[in-house]
């Protein structure tokens, strides 16, 4: 067994080893719309439910990293509002496409070949009309964290494709093709889940 | 398509959505220590790296749910430490077992049959020998979001299982068995991840 002190560790390292060891990781695709209208569209794996009641979800995003991470800050501290759309196996290459490095002009709606739905019922961004699931979220908190701001949105409407979830909105895992991220660019796709015991959620 | 406005819904039902629709999710398996000396492990995967530099790894638990969440919460704030360990598939079976609701008295190290290793290099709170990997971390801040509280750990130290990473530290996935949660109580299980694209890290 290694046992290392983290002060001994480079920046590099430390990230190789928590986006290596702490996987697999949801993907929040996240649009939002800039003051001057432009549409805007990237991905954080760095994503969880913070709460229950009121709903709330939040993502980490590197604010030193020219990624058009600082897009979707802009935005969203500029209009308070974002969509978290879910992404499945179909829409994986096109949110890869999207999360690469555009300057802040660039609607990567029309850089992936995706569809702005502007049907959204609380906030004023599109969602991904071809993202199986969406969340409509006005934002609730940004929390520094050093290098990283985490961007917590309270949920106020979501979007289920048919047949997605039943009657009582639970999803349906035959119908729902989910992905995840590893690291180092790599995805993990949809295999049976499994139960280990007959325990609630925690 | 169901649009639906979140107000419109039960608590429970706004539970499914976003455990259901936010997979594969990483699992933090938490130990720390009672003050008055009594170990402690539980499991979240409402989990995630909230920034590198520091580097920094948060969890949410509900404040309000009688499954030892209480006991983890309490020794963090009381003790300032605690220790996350990486659960693969040789370990989940014990997780899942630890993670039942047991009253703050009994130590789930020995209820779920694992090893408590007091070989940590900056905190005073075991790591499970058994897992993979851990993560030294002392208390950063605690953020309320209403039920649920959001820890943030810093993490000072790690230990590596001989042959999970190479000599820079790059986790090696030909022997890391990762699991992650779904919903329900049902997990998924490592498979060959793979790359869309040539694109970095978001």
């Amino acid at each position: 067994m290694k046992s290392l002190d983290v002060a001994t560790l480079d920046r590099a390292a430390i990230y190789r080893l928590l986006s290596g060891l702490i996987v697999p990781r949801p993907i929040a695709w996240v649009s939002s719309v800039s003051r001057s209208g432009v549409n805007n569209l990237a991905a954080f794996s760095f994503f969880t439910v913070v709460g229950n009641d009121p709903p709330l979800i939040g993502f980490s995003c590197n604010m030193t990293k020219p990624r058009g991470l600082k897009d979707t800050q802009v935005n969203i501290h500029d209009t308070g509002e974002f969509v978290v759309n879910i992404v499945d196996r179909d829409t994986l290459v096109q949110m890869d496409l999207s999360a690469e490095p555009y300057p802040p002009e660039v609607d990567e709606f029309v850089a992936a070949g995706l569809t702005p739905a502007w049907d959204t019922l609380r906030v004023k961004a599109p969602r991904v009309a071809e993202s199986p699931a969406q969340f409509e979220c006005r934002h609730e908190r940004t929390v520094d964290f050093g290098e990283y701001a985490f961007i917590v949105g309270e949920v106020l409407a979501v979007h289920l494709r048919d047949g997605l979830t039943d009657e009582r909105l639970r999803v349906d895992f035959d119908a729902f093709q989910w992905v995840g991220r590893l690291t180092g660019g790599q995805y993990c796709e949809k295999t049976a889940g499994f139960r280990v015991s007959e325990g609630g959620e925690h």
